[in-house]
């Protein structure tokens, strides 16, 4: 059936193929961009680069699951999130209640009164132009899951771990300033360069494993990012609605200091070269701290750019995508969070995503989407059970069953933190938590206990890092689909909250970590951007 | 005339405006592999990289003059170091006195003279298999001269430097292993970047200086490089001439453990990537050291390559490009030099370039190129002319006329060794050296005296180097073309001496320094890669 073998990858190759190897990977990254910024080597003048973590072969992934993740799945949940989005009173219902324990949660949410309130205050509510279009970009993280009769026992026949009683689960689903699709796109442009050049023809005569162009999907997701944003920038239009404005422009919004720009720039150069440059829409880049004195809002909703405050004619902003903002300390009293995004939101720029979509990315909604018969508020049956197998249990810490969870096989997350620096792992720490929390504690609500996944074993790869070195180790990886959307508000004829406008696969990451490292960060050195090698 | 003004490069951005130009040019560098290597800092599995060092604007250059280097100066010096390349009698003529003193001169001829032994020896002669195609990749560089007429006082109208008193002079011509295309190409389409989104935008008041895409030429230098290479492979073809080879190859041959791989390695992704991947060219890349051992010569003259030892099937290679080789320690007794440059010359791979093209770019070549009447040993008197407009004074230290020259202005250049770093500027040591020399010394034969070229003055740039920061001064601006050729040997019917067969301009550089300093050197961290900002 398969015609690998496990002695994938071979760790018989010379001291020197190995050598050639790793150099063309340097080389590749230091070409393409595949980088980062040293942290506190940045002068005036210049910065320090390193490459970003990469593995240095493709790890294996079974193909009907890459494809069932990128052609099926992905299409249902870019449709559940529009119409999420569009729910507010379900959000509110779910997550308010972390309101007083998360002072993110609260951020938004203000944001999203105050936003109303304005609206329908008498002064402004015949003016401001609301903005009735909306887009996102998800990523819908997974990783293999081997299910029950999987046996963790060494002994094994290493070939029933490949069989096909595998599936994917959900880690996590993302909608608010999804990251590393330009890494990946990159790590995957060089291990298909590296296969198309031979690096990986191995000599050897004890494995069958041969990895060809056809066996790495094809990676575009750096020009599918950029290609959602197109679409909303052509909706929105090239004319801008204030006479005073020269252009309408992207406006792409960051936090300072990034040391990695090089899983943002790329979409910028990509909408500046729109069409090989024969169709550029202009995109601008805008720090967190520095929205309130560069921009204006009209009295008609135009949100006005001006990057240098002495420039006179400004630039009318069509779509914001926010690529900051999803940090507690970003809202508090000195960073103007809620100002913020307040203007934003009032603006007639069509957000990406607005402040209901950033709400659907806490985690909270994940948990209560896998209540029973949650999930049909907004899908169909068929839809929603396709969805639904991709979840495991995940238990919120105030409901009334969590005594009877196995605590071992869970994970503890906190509801509102975007990552998985923040998760704890270990269960004895997750119980000495819980145990300690009053019932009522409000704190409850703050955390999430999720199943843990069960991911196949004896699968092996090389990771290298700048900060670890290269690590050969049983490892485990992780699949994260992008998705992007464009939907409106349903005409107020039509029973649907919600009108999907575009809905498509916009790309992929594909990072692996060493299966007993609980991180999965690439730029805190634990994972490593990585291909997936389609078996099956 | 000209709508410039010399308030170019302006001197009032805002500190926030500043800040906001270089962060971008810093991050484009970061995104797009124009970097360097730290010295020292490369390990087995990481690598730290700094940006190359470039201009913060575009460099002000007369638009007739880079025409007139790209347009028709660039095709009649192809055309004519094809025909030096094939004129042996003529640069040993030149060339073979400096045997004795440099050993690089020596070990080119050896390589020659063995080369025609073997192939008119009784025992190899019949199965050998003659490469009569050559292909070769130049680089001519130029400078601004102001010709006599123009006066250094600083109280002259600024508009009189830029009056039409301007021509090119050549600094010098090089045939082998030319450098900086990559480099050029990357910073070019950084500057066209920055100008499309506006970054040079000045609000200010005071210049009417406005940069625009038609202000700054197309760079393609890469593409350029890659298309003859990708020519030359063509004509060699696709199918192996031996049966044990499985394909054919381009080989690029390059020095070991260098740091500024950002040069070369684009070249081999382009070619990978031939026509977006449908036509993909195999090219491998050897280090110097490396060749003995990973090439074989079969007995009817194909060049089998094996990266590693213990690959069993060999690529036939096609193309030789050479990267390495131009240092006179690459020719000791332990580096095997002679032995590698006779094994590559003797296959029928074609050269880019052969052994007498290299011989071309030895500076004495430069230098009897300029006594009268020479150019028109291979050129009509039409093209020798044009040519020779663009001469200064050389003087080899042996002529009888050097006593004449004002030696304060002129630089004492080495005859063989490649770049700036090895001339002298300074006229009372070039009058100490010659004067301390006996008239008969061999030393005199190993250098020229070459005029300095009179550049414009009171022209400014920015200058950001990671070594010395960001510098603004007086600057000097080098202007290199990339040409390149195929030819053949004629037939013996013809009376030519070369049929040239693809005659291009494939590219070009364009490089700024202070005016005080005297190397170019951008590696070194001297010279900038640079674009012009043509006007007139």
């Amino acid at each position: 059936m398969n015609t690998y073998s496990y002695a994938y990858p071979p760790d018989n190759l010379s001291p020197s193929h190995f050598h050639t190897l790793i150099t063309h990977i340097k080389d590749y990254q230091a070409n393409h961009g595949s980088l980062i910024k040293v942290i506190g080597h940045e002068t005036q003048h210049s910065v320090l680069l390193q490459p970003v973590g990469t593995t240095v072969f493709p790890s294996l992934f079974p193909r009907r699951l890459f494809q069932q993740a990128t052609d099926d799945l992905q299409l249902l949940y870019n449709e559940l999130y529009c119409k999420l989005a569009q729910d507010p009173e379900w959000l509110y219902a779910v997550t308010a209640p972390l309101r007083k324990t998360e002072p993110l949660v609260d951020a938004l949410w203000c944001v999203y009164e105050e936003v109303q309130r304005r609206r329908s205050s008498n002064d402004t509510a015949q003016c401001l132009v609301e903005q009735k279009v909306h887009a996102g970009i998800f990523r819908s993280d997974y990783m293999l899951h081997t299910g029950q009769h999987e046996s963790d026992d060494d002994d094994d026949d290493e070939d029933q771990i490949w069989t096909r009683n595998m599936s994917l689960k959900q880690v996590e689903f993302n909608s608010y300033s999804c990251a590393g699709g330009c890494h990946a796109n990159k790590v995957a442009n060089m291990h298909r360069h590296l296969v198309q050049r031979g690096v990986y023809d191995f000599s050897s005569e004890n494995t069958s494993t041969k990895i060809t162009p056809s066996s790495l999907p094809q990676n575009n997701t750096i020009q599918g990012i950029a290609s959602l944003l197109a679409s909303a920038h052509r909706t929105y239009g090239n004319r801008p609605y204030n006479s005073a404005a020269s252009c309408t422009a992207v406006l792409m919004i960051v936090q300072p200091n990034n040391f990695n720009i090089a899983d943002e720039r790329p979409i910028e150069y990509a909408l500046w070269n729109w069409e090989d440059n024969n169709n550029p829409i202009p995109t601008y880049r805008l720090e967190w701290q520095d929205i309130l004195r560069s921009t204006t809002l009209t009295p008609t909703g135009e949100l006005l750019l001006r990057i240098h405050p002495s420039e006179k004619t400004p630039i009318e902003v069509s779509v914001i995508y926010h690529r900051a903002g999803y940090e507690p300390h970003e809202y508090d009293d000195n960073h103007y969070g809620k100002e913020i995004r307040i203007r934003l939101e009032l603006s007639r720029a069509i957000k990406c995503p607005s402040i209901l979509g950033h709400i659907t990315t806490i985690k909270k909604v994940q948990q209560a989407l896998t209540a029973p018969g949650v999930l049909e508020r907004w899908l169909a049956p068929s839809k929603a059970s396709v969805i639904r197998d991709t979840f495991v249990n995940i238990d919120a810490l105030d409901s009334e069953n969590i005594s009877s969870v196995a605590k071992d096989q869970y994970i503890l997350k906190p509801v509102s933190l975007e990552g998985g620096g923040h998760n704890t792992y270990d269960s004895a720490e997750i119980r000495n938590f819980i145990s300690e929390l009053p019932p009522n504690s409000p704190l409850r609500k703050a955390y999430i206990l999720m199943e843990r996944i069960q991911s196949p074993r004896n699968v092996y790869g090389v990771l290298m890092t700048s900060s670890r070195g290269v690590v050969a180790d049983e490892v485990v990886s992780e699949l994260g689909v992008f998705g992007g959307c464009l939907w409106s508000d349903a005409r107020k004829e039509e029973n649907n909250s919600c009108r999907v406008i575009e809905n498509r696969v916009v790309g992929w990451s594909f990072k692996t970590k060493e299966i007993d490292v609980d991180e999965m960060s690439v730029v805190k050195g634990y994972g490593c951007f990585d291909t997936p090698f389609l078996i099956g």
